[in-house]
Order: C-alpha cells, then structure tokens, then sequence
C-alpha cells in the first residue's frame, strides 16, 4: 500500500461520503417513515434515509473495489478479500436525524488487515467533511476551504470540555455512574453529539469524549481522525476501540490516561 | 400599536440580531478567553463575545428607539418608557457556544406592557432566523427563502419527541425526576440544545422542550415564535413563562396539557 494509493482512496472515500450526503438531505427535516428496528421494547429508529444511503455506498464501493469487503449498519456483510474492508455508519446518529439537528454524519472508513487506515466523517447540512489518515494527516474542509486539524492541548482534567452523546448509551447504572466520576472533574460536560464528537475533538473545539453500547461502525471510521489529528481512543479497559462498546477518546495522551484512571 | 409598526419592529429585530450574529461568528470555534461568572463553584461561561454582542444590540436600540426599555443577559436594565421593553440574550448557548457546536442563538424580543409581542432567534453558523409575532405568523428564513413555519400536530405523548439542554438545569432532583416521567411516556428524549430547541419545535421537527432554571431572558423572546407557530408555552404550574424558571414549550395544547399533567 503505497502513499499515492492512500490519496486515492481518501478522494474515493470522500466523494462517495458527500454523495451519499445528498441523498440524506432530501429526507433530512422532511417528514419522514421511521420504523423501529428494535426487536425489544427501546426505540431504534431507522429511516429509509438510512437504508438508501447504505444502498449507495455499498453499489460505488463494489463498482470501484470489487474485491472489498464491506460492514454496513443496515445491510449484511459482504466478505471479500479477507484485507480490505470497509465500515459504513449511513446516518450515524439517526435520533438527531429525526429530530431536525444538524449534528449527525456520514460515516465511511477503510480497514486493511483488521486495521483502520483512513475514515471520513460528512456532515451535509453544514457541508463539513473531516478525515483522517494513519501515519498521516487529519483535515477539515467546508466552503471556507481544506485546512488540517489538531486536538487541543488539554492535559487536565480540570480544563476539559466532556462530551457524551446521552446518558442511556452507557446501558448499566455502574458505567453511568463511573462517567459521572469523569465529569465530576471536568470543567464542562454535556450531552448530544453523536459521531460529531469526535469530529470536534479532532478540530480542537473539545478535549474528551466518553461513550458506551457503540457498535464497531460507529467507531472504526473515526478512530483516524482522531489519531491522525493526535488525539488518542480506545475502550474503557485502554485496549483498541475497533471492537466498539465503551469508548473513551481525548485530546492527548495525558487527558487519556487521566480519564481512563477513573473509568476502570 | 398599528400592524405596520410591527412590521418595522420585526425588521429591526431581525436586521440586529444578525448583525450581532456577525460579531459572535467572530468569536466561534476560535481559541477565546472564558470567564466564569459565577460567584460560587458551579461554571458559568462568558465569553467577550457574550459581552459584544450585547454592547452592540444595545447601541442598536438606543439609537433607533431611545424611550425603549432595555433588560439583557451581561449588563444593568435600562428603565425607559415603562411600555416597551427588549429582551436580550445576547449568545444563548454559550456552553454550547464554546464547545464549537452551533446551536447556540441570538435571542432578540421586545415586550409591550410587560407582553412579548416580537421576538427572533437567529443562529448565524446555521445562517437561520426564526421569528415569531404576536397575533401574526411565525417563520424561518435560511439561504433557500423564508417560510411560514407551524408546530406538528402532535397530541399524544407516546408520539412525541422531547428535548431538554442538560439535566442539571433542572436543579433539584426532584424536578428532574418529574421531567423523567414525561419522558418515560415519550417516543424520544435526548438533551442538548438551548435556545434552538424552540426553533425545532416552532418549525415542527420535535414536540416538546422541558427545562428548569431558565432566566426571563432566556425564554421571553421564544414565547411569540412558539405561540404564533402554533405551540403553547408555560411554566410548569400552566402559568405564563415570562418568569423564567421552569418551562414546558409543546407543539399542541393536548400535548402541552398531557406533559404539564405529570410534571405537579
């Protein structure tokens, strides 16, 4: 894998990501179907948004990589080469999506041999695009331009701006409650936020985020361009986060460790 | 008060809440200076731009209508004819506001013997206004045109989808147990939103906001947007909202009645 073909890859990841934006837009403030996908009593709403976006992704992917594999939230996996594979959240964040806030995304990553080398994370209604490379560069683009991104400094816990996307992600009362621990010293938490989280984490804006119950696209896609951008994200246990669960991703090492030491 | 001074009320309102938006975008997701106002432990951003802002919607109205009454969120009241009096919030969000998402607003409103007749929430990232006037229609305007907006017809609170910004505007605990309790008998809650959360519920993406802790300039300028969209907003006990504190905003009366009902 060369550095040239991972350019390539990026253009493709990118441009499919803001195609499959358009398509989210035409439902997004519409009144739409929502069905509940959930086989017990929660709400999980799905749109035909969402399944229509899968349905786009998946066709360019397989038109231009044939010999991929694919994960998709809505779909059935497809195995492909057994090295390349990639992980589609259509509408990650599908509750703001329903709701009329602008926070969601289109998640679009690539994994070679088990191991993320590069995601987008596009956000159409504000027209904002972040990606990551590993080994290389996380950017930023929106009408203004393309410019690279970096994490905030933060080392303290104390100057922390937390973030996380509702207390019922962390399912049990105990991994609520050891968040709330993480907050109880964090200058600022807050709730909403979904996979743009980590897009503002990645752009420096905030210093922490911590979630529970995520599934593996949901992560996968985002974890370059949170490391690219030199933040750090792993499960609660600091092992890797491409497994999904309870994650925990910071601005720096040092505010990793920090969280991480009352997470456990 | 004549319709035609309406109309040129709103224009002003309108016409300085975005230019104030012009200042605060200055400011937004840029590194700035934070101070925290409160004068116990619990933190309380403002930002110089909280404090532009403000200066310059004052200067505004001191200019154009210089017997008016003037009531905002960083500076002393100004006492004026005892009739007209604005309402400013100058960046409502500003938790919001320095995190780097954008549902932050400009809450602009004039009161008429102590009654909301005008008000605007304009959010400049979004490039959004929503207004609302006494007796007359609510809207939205965007880069694609202006539209009157209206509440969903929602009356049954198993249809419903509630917002709230965090949980501990709610201050006591037993506040947000009842709010809890609503939201136990609602399709969706999730937190996050401020100011904005009217303009969804005016614009009929969502049915319900509950809050605690709100100042009168919080809500004041949102009452005639919800009201002329077709919504009802009230304290808890169904009295008028004016007062700050504890508020219901829903998309119906049926809904409204339904929420207020298990909130005593």
């Amino acid at each position: 894998m060369t550095i040239a073909s991972r350019a390539e890859l990026l253009r493709f990841t990118v441009e499919v990501a803001r195609d499959a934006g358009a398509i989210a837009l035409k439902y997004f403030r519409t009144a739409m179907p929502v069905t509940n996908k959930s086989t017990t009593s929660r709400f999980d709403p799905v749109t035909e948004a969402d399944r229509e976006v899968e349905r786009l992704i998946r066709r360019r992917i397989e038109a231009a990589y044939p010999a991929h594999g694919i994960v998709g939230e809505e779909e059935a996996s497809r195995a492909g080469d057994g090295i390349h594979q990639w992980v589609i959240d259509p509408i990650d964040g599908t509750r703001a999506f329903i709701s009329g806030i602008p926070l969601w995304g289109i998640l679009l990553g690539l994994q070679i041999r088990n191991e993320c080398i590069l995601g987008a994370l596009h956000q159409p209604f504000l027209g904002e695009t972040f990606t990551g490379v590993r080994d290389g560069k996380a950017t930023f683009e929106n009408a203004a331009g393309l410019q690279t991104i970096r994490t905030r400094q933060t080392t303290d816990l104390a100057d922390a701006i937390l973030y996380s996307t509702h207390p019922s992600i962390f399912g049990q009362q105990n991994d609520l409650d050891r968040f709330h621990k993480v907050a109880g010293h964090c200058r600022l938490m807050r709730y909403g936020g979904d996979c743009y989280l980590y897009g503002l984490l990645a752009a420096g804006h905030i210093d922490l985020v911590i979630e529970g119950g995520l599934a593996p696209y949901d992560i996968i896609p985002l974890i370059p361009i949170i490391e690219a951008a030199g933040g750090v994200v792993s499960n609660w246990e600091g092992g890797s986060a491409i497994g999904g669960g309870r994650i925990v991703a910071a601005a720096t090492p040092e505010l990793h460790q920090a969280a991480l030491s009352l997470l456990v």
